[in-house]
């Protein structure tokens, strides 16, 4: 499968996700710095893959920079790039700690993360499927998926959207309902183009369009990704998931969260720790730089929830299932 | 206080609510077909102006159509130009049952719903800021609110955001949370927009945002207004309301619905009888004519929900309180 994220020649060459759907093209990124704008512009994102650009810029870093002290720097800037996702500061440390070896031994490192990206996918979107065939008795399945959690947020395959594709793959998808996720569009821009180029079929809706097609019965289990997961089993992710598990927890279906390992935090311990980043005005009272509210409106743009472990059915990552 | 529609000499004159917040002008409408055209694509919306409006619409075919049975099939089409808000039939056929008694009559009739809505508007929020402030302890209030239903909703002053008006003329309103209500951004645009003209504090949000707030602790009371309010208590309302009716009963705040005694539908038992228009899927594939999803999408696009009784603390009219 084509991956979203490579390494070339000294450079990361990634799919630029704030062009789709429209066009599919690369960014190839050689310094820190346009690393950094590619993953605050969202042109890289998602959380299994911003842990892998944060390896892979380590490996960057370490072939560029002067010395230790100012690699370290530039890495810690990078780990900061955007608060929420653990999986970016994870990666990013991990490399670090192999700085010391030298630049050959952080990009082995980084290169490992990249080959076993799609196989830890592939592994958690088995076992959420086995789990959503065991808990859901209708054929076939209607699905819910919020965000974008394929292959682009990945390397390959991709988190609950890799759990879609194991399932259409076994015949067991009837339709997928994809909120469109405002602010960015995740879900309108990827999630469908995904689908769309997987051949499963889907509808798009308003976010707030979810909750109302879970309480209609529409909705048979409802699979979302992660971008940090406390000890506790609070769930941090996209925003928009919280009111799609309260739903469910109304209707008494599965809310299943698939994400890697590499998402849970022990030392988080709860949902109030994790601290969730709040973004510019501009992309809720804008499109596509035209006006759509009164000007000088102020605004509350959080870009994750916290969903209380209560509301979660299940947590299932490539090694196992945390209920 | 101005009013969002009116007549005017032979003619409905009414704010044109798709140019806002940018622009504030008037539509002149002499005709059935441009009544119905204005009020399918927008222009003139929520259900007390709906229900204005259905009524002049009467009056402006009662002076034009050439017989009784014209009359009455024009009407019939202007009762149903958009199936889910009571009003708007209801002030259809008001009207069209003085229809035997002469253009003069049905123009009387229409223009005493025209004067009576904001007298209306004003009981129903007076004895629901009574409620919240009974309801909720805390000074000043963190209320949300959900699509527009001021004055721009109704002929003047509104419901839901009426309660507001009167909560922040007392001195009670600390901060309003606006969501943006895709896909037609009826929040952003409008809700805003009187918000600021009104001086009242305010953030606007993704609607997904909102229930998320509620569940943070972050709101004390929710208001909307209501489309339809079947005989148990079930409440037809913009697509979002359902998400933030969950998150609230989950918060235990309150959840209060405020709508005049015509959007009260005794003869529709419950929700599952309300008929739910499902608008174009251009609304959420598109903004402003550019495409935002993968070419080709199915889209589900629910232009209301219907929240259960049970997740409404109560419904407020001008006449009564309904828990």
């Amino acid at each position: 499968m084509d991956r979203s994220i490579t390494w070339d020649d000294g450079a990361i060459v990634a799919v630029d996700q704030r062009a789709l759907p429209h066009a599919y093209r690369t960014l190839r990124i050689t310094g820190t710095g346009q690393l950094i704008e590619a993953i605050q512009e969202l042109a890289i994102r998602g959380a299994p893959a911003l842990g892998v650009a944060g390896a892979l810029g380590v490996a960057l870093i370490a072939r560029t920079a002067p010395d230790h002290r100012t690699a370290t720097e530039e890495a810690e800037r990078l780990a900061g790039a955007r608060p929420t996702a653990v999986n970016l500061a994870r990666g990013v440390h991990g490399a670090l700690g192999l700085l010391g070896r030298g630049p050959d031994a952080v990009l082995a490192h980084a290169l490992d993360l990249l080959a076993d990206d799609e196989r830890i996918n592939r592994e958690a979107s088995a076992r959420a499927a086995d789990l959503v065939l065991r808990l859901c008795e209708r054929r076939p399945l209607r699905l819910l998926t919020h965000c974008n959690t394929g292959r682009l947020a990945t390397v390959a395959w991709g988190t609950a959207l890799g759990t879609i594709r194991t399932l259409a793959e076994a015949g067991h998808v009837g339709e997928v309902l994809a909120g469109e996720t405002r602010p960015l569009l995740q879900g309108a821009r990827l999630t469908t183009w995904e689908l769309a180029e997987a051949g499963i079929p889907y509808r798009l809706c308003a976010d707030s369009a979810g909750p109302f097609a879970i309480g209609s019965g529409l909705v048979d289990c409802v699979l979302v990704g992660a971008d940090r997961v406390a000890a506790n089993g609070d769930v941090a992710n996209k925003i928009g998931t919280y009111a799609l598990a309260v739903a469910a927890a109304r209707q008494r279906i599965p809310f299943i969260v698939v994400a890697p390992e590499s998402t849970v935090d022990e030392s988080t311990p709860d949902g109030a720790r994790i601290v969730i980043e709040e973004r510019g005005a501009d992309e809720v009272t804008s499109f596509g730089g035209r006006s759509t509210a009164t000007p000088g409106s102020a605004v509350y743009n959080p870009a994750f929830d916290v969903t209380p472990a209560d509301l979660v059915t299940a947590v299932v990552t490539e090694t196992r299932v945390l209920s």
